[in-house]
């Protein structure tokens, strides 16, 4: 691909489940990144993208694929704090890393989602093991397709 | 059938959504009643429970059926919270009418489910036209034996 | 229903497969009967319409429910012969009786299937516990609906 | 992978569907090739090989990926003679080139079967740009892993 790949920008997350310290993307630098970026009272995001999410986490190699779940709320934020994605993560199965995206200063819209200029949710971003920023997914995208980016991605040298 | 068929207790609900005015059984005496029992944090209930229960309400007549959810929260109470249940209900286009089972009295099951001996969640229970329960059914029941046992009870008379 | 239900036309079958002696409708009598109607290479049909018959066929009692299959081949006839068909059975595990339609008079559409008014497969005809045609279905019915339809055949008097 | 990579054995093939000379494999040198291995009257090749394998086709650039169907019959030869193959393949829509597996001698074996030391149907071998054997899968494989091997082999250099 002849297009230039732009860094990804930093995460701002103000809380993390299922990992013992906070994640930045540096850290993962010389792995394929997949932030799957969801709301959990999304229907297109329950039904499709964390299962999906599941999919990667459970079908690459640790070393090669880091799957990483930002919960950006940019609507009905009463109801999905924290302590009820708590209970979602745990009822669903999640077992990757999870950050609650920072609310927004002034805007419904929280700053990591407005860092990378999502539109919505499911939102799946994939970094190149340099930490660029490869493809940017808004709704769905089949199995078959993007197995075929991530596996375009390990194939790169770090 | 030989089986005795008791009366449907009395539902307990604090708060409704989808209906100007709260339903209570006898309202609905004549016709075959179909009471969805669901947490909005249920994967079972949101994979297939939900679906399954619109899928009942979009394709039988009216006058012939009713489909009625509860929201039996038993855990996790915080994060299911009626505010919440209204955004979930918006989100994914329920337009039956949904009532908020009754907080239990000094436990963490609420009334109607209690009164009902629901196990957990989904639970479906189908009610002849005469308002007796006919059918008690704790997780999933495939489309082609649930429409059977609907079919039944639309063929007895009123 | 205030509709006239009209005597199911005779079945014209050259071959059984699955059935040690020929079936006849009347031998039926006092049990709902579902006719499949199918041809082995039809997408749809391998698809969608012989799993909902085997669905049917281990989802009711044998007294109350009947399902027969019937190979209306009405184009391709010389890749769908009956020992073609004898494979298909085997391999897609085909339990229900299975009868081959008579190839019609000088015309491609075989006798039953003419006898029926068919326009095409896949199609499943529902006959009450008389007899008779309460329901004829071209193309795909949702398992719901068509579970409510048998259901209410059930609930008749033989 | 510190795997070695075989070169692809040729194949035998008695006649070709969906183009209009023979192919060779090393006509393909350069493309990514998939191999998909089916029989007309296997369920899980019409439920989920032929599926995938149009999927392949659709999905990926003609440049990069070339999908070639091969027929390889082994069992009930009678049943799946080429001109019922022609039948089948018209009616599921396969658009991608189709060979008829060369019968073996003196074995129900077909001879390109027999040179991949395929053990059944549905059977996936992925070649490199440089035609050699990098996966060989027999049953069934899920999309994002598929899409994946693919994607990796996209990205070598021819």
């Amino acid at each position: 691909m002849g297009l230039i790949r732009e860094p990804a920008p930093a995460l701002h997350i103000s809380q993390w489940f299922n990992t013992a310290t906070p994640i930045d993307l540096a850290s993962l630098r010389g792995r394929v990144v997949v932030l799957h970026a969801f709301q959990m009272l999304c229907p297109g995001c329950v039904i499709h993208g964390v299962p999906q999410a599941t999919l990667i986490h459970d079908g690459f190699s640790a070393s090669d694929v880091a799957v990483i779940g930002i919960h950006t709320v940019f609507e009905h934020h009463e109801a999905m704090m924290p302590h009820a994605l708590e209970v979602f993560i745990h009822e669903y199965r999640i077992r990757f890393p999870v950050g609650v995206d920072m609310p927004g200063s002034g805007s419904p819209i929280p700053k990591t989602m407005e860092a990378y200029e999502m539109r919505g949710t499911p939102t799946l971003i994939l970094l190149d093991r340099q930490g660029r920023i490869y493809h940017h997914q808004f709704g769905r995208i089949d199995d078959l397709r993007l197995g075929a980016l991530i596996g375009q991605l390990i194939s790169e040298a770090a």
